[in-house]
């Protein structure tokens, strides 16, 4: 895979110093401030605080923050330390499998390693720049295999941010996105605005507009009066998490989506690297809801929008079952039902592409 | 029809000196602020901003405005000002039907009026009087109706506003959970937050905390999840227009809520007064949809939210197909499919209420 396209956004890097910098995404779109990790704890707290999200930005800012982490650690403490950094990572976010996808790269890498503390430090500054590539680079094949299912003119509904924000650039559903416009395709996103944090109205209207790809931002109760009026061609989503027989766990509100898609006969598309495809559990039943606090539902960017002392029900998260996806893109091509026949190719590729990398 | 309990809540009134004053709803629920229209053109901005809505309390509303606006006018010119009223209201709102119907009954009156312009003024404060305790009193007659519909231990979904604050008071599909309440059911209600206006988040919260009501508030996002996971067993919305064959128009989202329940075996409810019968049409295609102002989309209560220049797309309304609807309360008696028969005999009969009253 060789990069086809320079990214327009870059959502997160290291600096000269190693640490770990990425653009505030809690900020957006009205301010562009880069949040600077000084420590692996400072990039624990930036994934918990969502100041970066999407399940790939978080696998790779996971790996990121332990290669810092290593650096800051003397080589006395370095396995033990290591030890705690992984664990901390894991603690960050439940749902997205990248996150315990790349930790467990990181520390496959480190087990593995025979030399000094010094190469060792090095060398999971490399892995994490790996994953970080590989993401890139995954996207773009990806955004090239679905572009195929994207139609010249094609009105695209989509949820939450799969973009180049939530990646390490490109995007997902949106690096499908991307690729069709990049074959010359004309499109027309409409974003859901995705409550309670966001995502569409401050990061995907930011993201395309910035990219000059056309865009209608919708409150999420537009969608099913959009889709019934025959407004959208397509719908296309990211996913923290697809499991083996094709269900997939994504931004709460993806269900609905793919539920009123089903109804009007409209495709319901996931794009999914490979290193989101969790082959090991069977249905979705299995995959770990993330409830996250009142507080994100009680208010708007900050601001208060609902009684201060409101019960309040916050499922980040959930899930869609295979029977209402159409397809599942992946950097190794599209899976089609039944997926328990046709993910674990794709997802042994996707393995075998990285080893090689 | 007798009232059977005073309202804790008083959305609109009358002042000594006829002003018409309304909870400003566009502030609820962290200021409770009184707002004084001294004229029928105060009364009529107060309905285009949303300071008053739900389609019987924009009924009431359009009533008070033009008895008010029949007071400031001299008697030469009472009855072309009276006409400019009727037209002036009709402009403020395209779907709420109770709207026309009001205005129509202000026309009637005036119309069949013999007697002087005092006399005249005077018939036309009783005429809206009567429309706002009619509607009382049919919110607390549909309330006993529906009541049947509600099992004791209930969870109830419901989405937008269609409580104390859309009406004379009591509610529609909020009246039915608070007669649910005073018969000693006990019920929890999920309150949809009702993007982009908040209605859920701002008015259903805080009228049924004031009542002691428990309720849990979720972003409309998470109902679908909510809704897959078990934790429904009815939904019940109000509505601003239902025509001959059971399509109902409501708050943007409300769709989306009756696909889900649909999907799940849920059953969804519509409460109805007569008032809001619009047998005229034959089926939910003929229905105006109001499309409001793109800053609503990108704002959350005046806050920005998303980029400041983004298109939008804001519709106000969908409409619910009949096939969707497990059963229209009215006042009169509940209505099952086939609607078309089921709904003529129960709008005759609120009509002769009201002639009666």
């Amino acid at each position: 895979m060789k990069p086809q396209a320079q990214p327009s956004i870059h959502p997160l890097w290291r600096d000269a110093q190693g640490r770990v910098v990425m653009i505030d995404q809690t900020l957006l779109p009205h301010q562009e401030v880069h949040h600077v990790c000084a420590s692996a704890e400072d990039t624990a707290r930036a994934i918990e605080t969502m100041v970066v999200r999407g399940a790939p930005a978080i696998g790779v800012a996971a790996a990121m923050g332990i290669a810092l982490g290593a650096s800051q650690l003397a080589d006395a403490e370095l396995a033990e330390g290591l030890a705690g950094l992984y664990a901390r990572m894991a603690r960050t976010r439940p749902t997205a499998v990248n996150l315990f996808w790349a930790i467990d790269r990181m520390r496959a890498a480190a087990e593995a390693h025979q030399g000094t503390p010094g190469a060792l430090r090095d060398l999971l500054d490399r892995e994490a720049q790996a994953i970080f590539d590989e993401d890139f680079l995954a996207n773009q094949a990806m955004g090239d295999h679905g572009a195929a299912l994207v139609p010249d003119g094609a009105r695209i509904l989509t949820h939450c941010n799969a973009g180049a924000l939530a990646t390490a650039g490109w995007g997902t559903a949106l690096g499908v996105i991307r690729s069709a416009v990049r074959e010359g395709k004309r499109v027309h996103v409409y974003a859901d605005e995705t409550r309670p944090f966001l995502q569409g109205s401050r990061l995907t209207a930011w993201e395309l507009m910035r990219d000059e790809i056309p865009v209608t931002l919708l409150a999420d109760n537009a969608a099913g009066h959009l889709i019934a009026s025959g407004g959208i061609d397509l719908a296309i989503v990211g996913t923290d998490r697809t499991v083996l027989n094709g269900d997939v766990a994504n931004k709460i509100g993806t269900y609905q989506v793919a539920v009123l898609c089903h109804r009007h006969g409209i495709p319901f598309y996931v794009a999914a690297p490979t290193s989101t495809l969790d082959l090991t559990l069977e249905d979705g039943r299995a995959i770990p809801i993330e409830e996250r606090a009142a507080d994100e539902v009680r208010t708007a960017m900050g601001h208060p929008i609902a009684p201060t002392d409101v019960p309040v029900y916050n499922p980040s998260f959930d899930v869609t079952p295979a029977e209402l996806v159409s397809a599942i893109i992946t950097e190794q091509g599209i899976a089609r039902a039944p997926y328990a026949r046709s993910l674990p190719p794709l997802a042994e590729a996707g393995r075998r592409a990285r080893l090689r990398a």
